[in-house]
């Protein structure tokens, strides 16, 4: 799965479609960005995403978390935000009412 | 429940103490940013937050929206983050299996 890489000057409107296709096609995607600007147009792309998904009833939450990448020789911290489905409480309550049978 | 206000110069690891903290008793918590400094202080916090909690084991996740605010009689357009717990799926099992005697 390609990690969607936004920079300060993405497009936030270009970042959210290409984070709400990764996420439908994988159930999950992975956007990755460096420094102040790149970061907050990462998170604007990922409201806007979440509303796209939304629309199709897919509820996403996310984490985030530091890496290290490499950039021309230097390490880098890069916050790394992984979209992942809402996991929800509904049971498969037919499975265990077999039981009674 | 109080909105932990985040601003470009904010410390991250005093946020990171607040959300934690406000976490443990309301089993959520609220930070607002505006602009991509305090945008990008705020996800860092929470990324140290996320980091003190799953020392306790509670796993949270992020849900961010824009929201308006009014300042000093202006609308300006703020990132909300709400943080929530991972749902589990973890499913009371022996509830449905009293069923069975």
């Amino acid at each position: 799965m390609d990690i969607i890489r936004v920079s300060g000057s993405s497009r936030t409107a270009a970042v959210a479609g290409a984070i709400a296709g990764v996420f439908r096609e994988n159930q999950r995607a992975i956007v990755q960005a460096i420094g102040a600007s790149a970061v907050n147009q990462a998170v604007k792309a990922i409201i806007y995403a979440t509303n796209f998904l939304a629309e199709d009833g897919i509820e996403v939450v996310f984490v985030p978390e530091f890496v290290d990448v490499e950039i021309e020789d230097k390490i880098r911290t890069a916050i790394k935000f992984t979209v992942e489905p809402r996991v929800t409480t509904s049971v498969p309550m037919t499975t265990t009412s077999l039981d009674s049978f």
